[in-house]
């Protein structure tokens, strides 16, 4: 996979690209991420990228030829067979969720630009742009965190970059609850005990616990998540026991 | 303000942090943030910070230990009068909002716990934490990125940071409505013209269109953001010719 980066802000991205995972998976091949400053592609002699709003209104407003001379010569150095997806991080987008990271994942090509939120010319959005995306209903100083957060939860799920214990963790958020809780030595921390049932050895009475752990979880934390997860007849016992549990207490 | 960040990932904040709007906001005394690598705290003497899971099951667990020392120490070190906000990134958490940010911008002390996602010791969670926080329903490496999302919206909403112009950016992110589109030179760029009305001057008709415009991007998009916004008469009637309009097409 070909990850391009268009940002007037190259620096930012030094510090999270080059360590953990996303340094791990560019060393061994599986993607190659290049980060382009669009202020080059200015055609104006001062390098301006942005402009006050037609209609006037406080704010400035990014040029569109910049990011189209940037985005157009990325385009034409990449040879994948499949075209682009030219993605836009901006709060107007589509709300991000692990299903698209999924989606994107099998793409050959992505290009993503990061603005800044006063706002982009239109005709970048209406020309071309392929997917406008927003990491969540929070404002930011510019696009450059969301295109890491999207960079990060994209690679991970490139074939060959986690092993095959964690990936297992992806089908757990699939399937669309909460995670139950973990405990890990010490068995006793100033008087707070795991429970027992994880140090009793009965694998089956763990997996009940576990499950049953998720749901009231979700049920408490994201009841949203629980309305559309898909949940077998087992499932639903369990829910109706935790549900019961929480009315006697 | 002052925010600890607490990680096993220090390298990774340098890029962030020292670019852009939260460099210039720690420049001006708005913030002041340190990094703690928790590694440091971990009593045992290869530095561990996690291990295997009570009960079976793939992945590694945050360690208690090394998070409660790690915490603890900045906790003793500040001598805000308020309490501090301890908050844990976690997909468990709750789904972060402007509202959230907006929330947390009035306190004076934040520690942010950045973990890494196969899980946190339950205990961390039940006695330490005051807040989990999950920027999206996606799965990211670690809690390093998220934590860098969160302290750029809350920084930005610092007094000072940012100027006047900006902050009403946010108001109009506050009354629940997508932006509506934004143009600025050349008037035509490869035949495609900007809007009529934005050349008009006829600021009333401006003010009409991009409203318009605002409630017919959050109709199409998020309709879920404008069933939660708040709509006076004149909005009401323009969503209705909205609606009509998208019904003549």
């Amino acid at each position: 996979m070909k990850i391009d980066i268009v940002t007037i802000f190259p620096e930012m991205f030094t510090g999270v690209f080059s360590s953990s995972m996303i340094k791990r998976a560019q060393d061994t091949g599986a993607v190659t991420i290049d980060i382009t400053d669009f202020r080059k592609y200015s055609p104006n002699k001062h390098h301006t990228v942005d402009d006050t709003p037609y209609g006037g209104g406080g704010g400035m407003v990014l040029k569109p030829e910049p990011i189209f001379f940037a985005v157009e010569s990325l385009l034409e150095k990449c040879n994948s067979k499949r075209p682009a997806r030219v993605i836009l991080t901006s709060p107007q987008g589509e709300v991000f969720s692990q299903e698209k990271a999924i989606e994107l994942a099998r793409e050959e090509h992505l290009v993503l630009i990061c603005g800044h939120y006063e706002g982009y010319d239109e005709r970048i959005r209406q020309h071309l742009v392929t997917d406008e995306i927003s990491i969540g209903d929070y404002v930011l100083t510019g696009g450059e965190l969301p295109a890491m957060v999207i960079v990060d939860s994209i690679v991970r799920l490139l074939p060959g970059v986690l092993g095959n214990e964690q990936s297992a963790e992806n089908d757990s958020f699939r399937n669309g609850l909460l995670e139950y809780p973990q405990y890990t030595r010490p068995a006793e921390f100033r008087g707070w005990k795991v429970p027992d049932v994880l140090l009793s050895g009965n694998h089956a009475k763990i997996e009940e616990w576990r499950r049953k752990e998720s749901l009231r979880r979700t049920l408490l934390r994201r009841p949203d998540l629980l309305q559309k997860a898909e949940l077998n007849e087992r499932d639903q016992r369990l829910l109706q026991k935790v549900k019961e549990e929480m009315g006697n207490a």
